[in-house]
């Protein structure tokens, strides 16, 4: 099992390449059959690797940064609120989310739940 | 299913419970076969309403206040980070939690995990 440092290095490396990687690095870090569902309630779960490479795609040309504001590691999971400015050129936005993520054996992602709603995202 | 409000409404009322109700008070915000890991990798599952009553009534006797830090409400979920200041007499703890929980369809609190570790409890 990963410990906790482990844990926090791959949520630190997780904002990172959301802000600035690919879908494929992005993607590297969960399990193979690991699952997403961001928003939660957003009526809709990927599940699988490819399927969630599919939905980083989705926002891979979308400049943005992403910032730690706290992180809880307990047990092998991670709660983390984060603040993820992105740039539309014209506009851009700010949304608040707080992350939680499961992790295998082997210290990748085995599951994400992202909460938040559009009620959090504010237009800069 | 409760609506982002009444979600809301219920955790602020958890975290004034927590910091000065009874056991009672705070198991009544739980479904029957409701479940809490508290914290999360603790290695105790606390499954059906007695059995979290009794979890509380171990705390019931500390003076403490929560404060809600940040609140995200999606689907019939919420995460929250609140600080938790309990008040030994000779001495007082911080920790500042990352909880999540999931409602039922009557609004009562159906399960609740707690995002924490000895390293975030800060004897003040």
């Amino acid at each position: 099992m990963p410990n906790a440092e482990q844990i926090a290095q791959t949520v630190n490396r997780y904002l990172e390449l959301v802000g600035s990687g690919t879908a494929d690095e992005i993607a590297e870090l969960y399990a193979d059959d690991a699952t997403v569902e961001d928003p939660v309630g957003g009526g809709e779960v990927h599940i699988g690797r490819a399927a969630i490479r599919g939905f980083y795609a989705n926002v891979e040309n979308v400049k943005g940064k992403a910032e730690l504001v706290t992180l809880r590691v307990a047990g092998h999971e991670a709660a983390f609120h984060f603040r993820l400015t992105l740039d539309f050129g014209a506009s851009s936005m700010r949304i608040e989310p707080i992350d939680v993520m499961v992790f295998n054996g082997e210290g990748k992602i085995a599951s994400m739940k992202a909460y938040w709603s559009q009620a959090d995202a504010v237009t800069l």
